[in-house]
């Protein structure tokens, strides 16, 4: 194994060098304290603090306004699929989901089980073989939100727009996306993500959901899914994944340092477009997602010789670069680039690209 | 700040130093990947073996039948609060919870959400102004199971015994005594724990249920709660809390060093024994738990003079012996001996604590 290597890993997935390198070096003696923060209890003045912090600055990163509340809880992006509908499905008990891939389609599994939902196609009309994102649906004023997945990372699909729902609350998967670029979260009834893709290691979602829409659970959520208990709580009605919060924390504080979502968004897009570009212009890889509809986190890519997968995979792991196989559903490669990777492993990606077709040629 | 501190804290608590030194040694370069274990896939080989030792472990140290399933959720304890009645309830949806402190009580909060729960006294006659924990009760043969929690943290009371429930299935919260000494799993339907005490960090619980209790789950469950769902993917329907599954791995690989969980059950004694013997023979200190209710892992003591208690706090943290606060619902001290701590701790505590009597008499 190469010493400096690029994790393409789609999630859990890298975090940033000097966050793992801050975490290691405190990891036994958080605070000049001898003790670790994961050994801390969550009521102590020293984890209140790191919790609060990390609020606070996600907060001011996402720029989210005073009547949402921001939540850290458990259970992952899934865990959400079931909390989301609990929590907002109200007496109506329906709602309009938007399905482009696989994770829309779980998330509508587990709506299905507490009320009615409504399956509506995210995608629009075929365009030279390629089908682009719908813009428009036949939503129902009455469900009680729409849910989309902005970015399905399995399929390498995304929305580079924020679908209108008119009064009807938006509510966003945004495991994937989340932090990725600046967003205007008014538009937005409740976000959630799993943090194991641009905010920490796995175990942790964060919610972030206005306030109107609380209140409103079913009688059976169990409380560690119920948003307004978890509110008055400050997400510590048990105790919370107390590393994983601590370590999403120091994830906000880097982004802060790299210059926050703004150039997040630009250094992201110069990722996605430099490798896009490179596939695009070659006769021995392809992607077949609409130009529109193109992720700047999971990027899928072909060999058109398929024979050659595995000495692809096999290659490129020698060179340090790993976790590049796609999906197990899809198959092909995929390079996963949140936040946390570095332009120089995408050009390193597309030097090695370019060396193994040469060589294959 | 003393540089060697012993950490009482009730949970997160502390984990073995020969663990948490390991776990930063090898923080940023798991399996000579040069990633970190967090950074790793969970379909990856290398976190599946973590992932398979860590149960394999458990069920070698705990000598788990076969036709039991180990599982590792998000939620902790009172995530299974409300996931054991999901579960095990069924048809008749009635369940006898025995009480005898927060813990229990708690759970019979989520329980209530979903079907009928009578609450058993778990307390007996009272005996010199005491009272000791009851050894029967009227259960109801119909029920789905009989709910206990062996210890509460609280109050720090404890079984010592395991109920009798004839036919109906026990449900145990260990989420404060798993691992710290032998037990028969075959006399539970269900054991589950939140990891932050015996296990490993918080944001992971551990479930250990008999087969045949699978299969009933109300239809609105949670993928995330539901047991026959978890089990079937080898607790991966979603991405699992992968740092805290390791470190948890780890602990189990440390017990084993240790002896395995009948050299804990002779060390926990002697710690609990060591602190027990010394508060009854002081008339600066008192315990009013029944002699044979008293827990082994969370021993709360009061000083007789509770002006003192401040100034007790502040010198003990100077002497490195830090989260002896008792609960906020009982004040006082608790001292949690979970197995990480050792008996030198403890021995610290107790000389620590004559010391300020002499001085305080």
């Amino acid at each position: 194994m190469a010493n400096m290597v690029y994790n393409f890993s789609a999630g859990p997935a890298m975090l940033p060098v000097e966050v793992m390198q801050q975490a290691q070096a405190e990891f036994r003696n958080f605070n000049d304290l001898s003790v670790s923060v994961m050994e801390l209890s969550h009521r102590s003045s020293d984890f209140i603090a790191v919790a609060a912090a990390a609020e606070q600055d996600l907060r001011d990163l996402m720029q989210i306004p005073d009547n949402y509340k921001v939540l850290f809880l458990q259970g992952g992006g899934r865990g959400q699929f079931a909390a989301v509908a609990m929590n907002l499905l109200g007496k109506n008990a329906k709602a309009d989901y938007i399905v482009t891939g696989q994770w829309s389609k779980s998330a509508v599994e587990e709506a299905e089980k507490l009320g009615t939902v409504r399956v509506l196609d995210g995608f629009g009309e075929v365009e030279n073989g390629l089908r682009p994102l719908a813009s428009s649906w036949d939503l129902d004023p009455t469900a009680a939100y729409v849910h989309y997945c902005p970015n399905e990372t399995v399929d390498g699909i995304e929305y580079h727009f924020v679908p209108k729902t008119g009064s009807v609350p938006l509510v966003a998967d945004m495991s994937s996306t989340i932090l990725s670029r600046p967003i205007d979260v008014t538009q937005f009834g409740l976000i959630y993500a799993g943090a194991q893709k641009n905010i920490g290691p796995s175990g942790l979602a964060v919610v972030i959901v206005r306030e109107d829409l609380l209140d409103q659970a079913f009688a059976h959520t169990p409380v560690i899914m119920d948003y307004a208990a978890m509110a008055k709580a400050d997400s510590m009605v048990n105790t919370p994944p107390t590393y994983a919060w601590y370590l999403a924390g120091l994830v906000f504080k880097w982004l802060k340092r790299q210059g926050g979502l703004t150039a997040m968004g630009e250094r992201n897009k110069a990722k996605a477009d430099l490798l896009y570009n490179y596939v695009d212009a070659s006769n021995f890889y392809g992607n077949n997602v609409h130009p529109d509809a193109r992720s700047w986190m999971n990027i899928p890519f072909q060999l058109k010789d398929e024979s050659l997968n595995s000495a692809f995979l096999k290659e490129a792991e020698a060179a340090g670069l790993v976790a590049l196989q796609g999906h197990r559903l899809v198959g092909g490669m995929r390079a996963s680039v949140y936040n946390a990777m570095p332009i120089e492993g995408v050009q390193a990606l597309v030097d090695f690209m370019d060396k193994f077709a040469k060589q294959n040629a």
